[in-house]
């Protein structure tokens, strides 16, 4: 029986759930691939702090050299995160003719393409099942088990963070600042939590799932992202009011041949299956040419979950090296009838809209009257409370409207000398 | 560019779909595998109706050896269904080196040891992705996605026909008969759904998800299958009331070293993702040792769905069988915890029972006098209406009480004189 041999860079939450699993379950994985997985070599910049599992010290090195060029080691896990230095072991290690695991949705995203093609050149693989839904098997889904479908549209809930907080928000009524605090205290959010809460942890995402269903890989820049920490819990409460929900949407849509990208907070149906994804959880919602409606649900992060997604691709690659001959991952295919993204201002959508506004006759007028000269029709309104000359939310939901009308709409009423706050504005998806 | 040939027995509605795609999506698989798929014969009992898609006639044959027995051919596509003359087929193409895609649960989940072993002895695949939630990657999901899990439980809602019925019963009030006419319309039921709606269907692919999460083949006669057509509308309106949906559900867990299999219909929490699971869709609800929650949803049949997952086991196989020495199937490994089923006599659940009593003073003493000798304590109990001396629904939900316990107290309740039909039983699960 051959061995492969693997080593691991990055020696942290996840890295130590793979090194458990390695151990703990070598049997049960010999046993199903019929060889021996060797971990040979483990590469953290600090080997002195105690982990959850005990390795034989000759395992660790704080010298990654020791993997990237070490000419037994088959497999590379990056579990380090980050772009820098992350991108230049993964370049050197493909040059030294390793297969690559990594779970860095960021460096995938933004320098994905230089780094697919390094593989390519070398006929090699990089897998990422944990990059996205942790130990959700949607990569593998996507580019395997669903491989002759064209697919219509990704509505993904990608950050647990974010679910945690909204989730919280709307449950307990707390601030945004109030459930980022119990978020980080339960340890679901990092010291500095800008990239989930801002949703370019979502866009990461989106972008490694539309390079899968799209085979494009777009640029961060090109995509409309917009985070949650404007959302206040009485837009939660209006909205639950209406049979809504706020979620944090990571959306793709084609239409005819343009490609819709944005990550927005987003009122959706309580009805619906998105709405029923609370906390950490994350799920991917996919339409297809052949199947109308799927769904993939399960933890968006964790140590266990996104180390069973990089045992899944170790497996997989291990499969594919002892096959003798090098069995190449299925191509990620463009689909040609797309022949653009669609900018932000020229989509479509329906809008809750919050106004700040003096609670006094002619003012709903004035609002509406400015919405109708930009083609916008209001499909129902709401004075939340009564308080003559005072001010009050007055809550709207619109008909479809293009962006670029809404907005200029929104920026003439919010001059109005009525208006006492900056007015609220989220986009609605019907689904 | 070697091709690789593919043979098709059953052209009915899932393979003229199969068709379909490799027709339409030639060009696409093409360039995800690198290899042309090519489709060499069709085999059918009927080759003159006219189908969805126009093939060469020159690939029709109403004799399966044309199929079975050309040394050409290098995957069969079973898609006739039922045990015989399935069973032969597979065999036989088995023994003549063929590779097997089927969309057949009854036949494997009924005589699938013996056909794993023949393809095993010859070393061959039998691929059944299509054979359990259709479009859904399940099967691929549990074997490969999920390799180093370690399952705990299954929750499956994996009969459309019988989801769709239950659906339709709470939404628009109807009585079980009106239902199953409704789905029998829509084309959801079959002329003779007993198959569906007696659970079977359920079972069977029950059956298919503990072989490849428990690595045990389990007999039909060996798990307790209970069927939806004894759900009155009047019962899921109570659910309701209280909170709770009724769904058929396919359950596995493991218990310490036991394994509990059981296919019934069952009250589950409203807001549990699974209740959001309506009309012909499927649910898997899975728990491992690594990750707590997983969620699969889809369509759970249909022509597209069905030949979507068809279309990926094909393209798996194409990849294995071209990278030159033949890659096997990842094995399926038998979870060496286990020791027993557990019988259905030995369960402990939860219970809602609907009695139908004389409304009298003296009968609620009676009836949990009676549950009481049995150690069944009771959580709450609802007179549903007040007719003095007259027969009113009397709504019970017990405590956790033994199922051995459970009926003989309800067999003595039912022969008391206040009690005037069969008590109506249906087990919780709180999730």
């Amino acid at each position: 029986m051959r061995g492969i041999n693997v080593g691991l860079i990055g020696f942290g939450t996840v890295g130590t759930g793979v090194v458990k699993i390695l151990k703990e379950k070598q049997t049960l994985l010999r046993n199903k691939t019929g060889t021996n997985i060797i971990l040979r070599k483990i590469c953290d910049k600090d080997i002195k702090s105690k982990r959850a599992i005990s390795v034989d010290e000759s395992l660790l090195t704080t010298d990654p050299d020791q993997i990237i060029r070490d000419p037994q080691i088959d497999i590379v896990i990056e579990l380090i995160g980050g772009i820098h230095p992350a991108k230049e072991y993964i370049i050197e290690a493909l040059k030294n003719g390793k297969h690559i695991i990594t779970a860095n949705k960021a460096l995938l995203a933004e320098e994905g393409k230089e780094l697919f093609l390094i593989a390519k050149q070398h006929k090699l693989s990089i897998y990422f099942e944990a990059s996205v839904g942790a130990g959700i098997p949607i990569i593998k889904s996507i580019r395997e088990g669903l491989v002759a479908n064209r697919f219509l549209s990704i509505l993904g809930i990608l950050n647990g963070t974010s679910n945690f907080i909204l989730t919280k928000m709307s449950k307990e009524n707390l601030s945004f600042k109030e459930a980022l605090q119990e978020a980080k205290r339960k340890g679901f959010a990092e010291k500095d939590p800008t990239l989930d809460i801002q949703g370019i942890d979502s866009a990461h995402k989106l972008i490694l799932l539309i390079y899968l269903c799209f085979g494009r890989l777009i640029n961060l820049e090109d995509i409309f992202v917009e985070g949650i920490s404007n959302i206040s819990n009485i837009d939660l409460i209006y909205a639950k009011e209406m049979g809504w929900d706020i979620k944090l949407l990571a959306i793709a849509k084609k239409e005819a041949q343009e490609l819709e990208v944005r990550v927005h907070p987003t009122l959706i149906p309580q009805d619906h299956l998105l709405s029923s994804v609370k906390g950490i959880f994350n799920a991917i919602y996919l339409s297809s040419d052949l199947i109308n409606e799927l769904l993939f649900y399960g933890p968006g992060a964790g140590q266990m979950p996104a180390a069973s997604a990089v045992v899944s691709d170790l497996v997989d690659l291990v499969q594919n090296i002892k096959a003798g001959l090098f069995k190449p991952q299925l191509e990620v295919i463009q689909d040609s009838s797309i022949q653009r993204l669609k900018n932000i201002s020229e989509i479509e959508s329906r809008y809750y809209i919050r106004f700040m506004a003096i609670d006094k006759p002619g003012v709903l007028a004035k609002i509406s009257g400015l919405l109708g000269k930009y083609q916008i029709s209001i499909a129902s309104v709401n004075q939340k409370e009564r308080k003559k000359q005072k001010v009050v939310p007055v809550v709207m939901l619109t008909h479809e409207a293009k962006e670029k009308n809404f907005k200029e709409a929104l920026s003439r009423i919010s001059k109005l000398d009525v208006i006492k706050e900056k007015p609220v504005a989220i986009r609605i998806e019907e689904l």
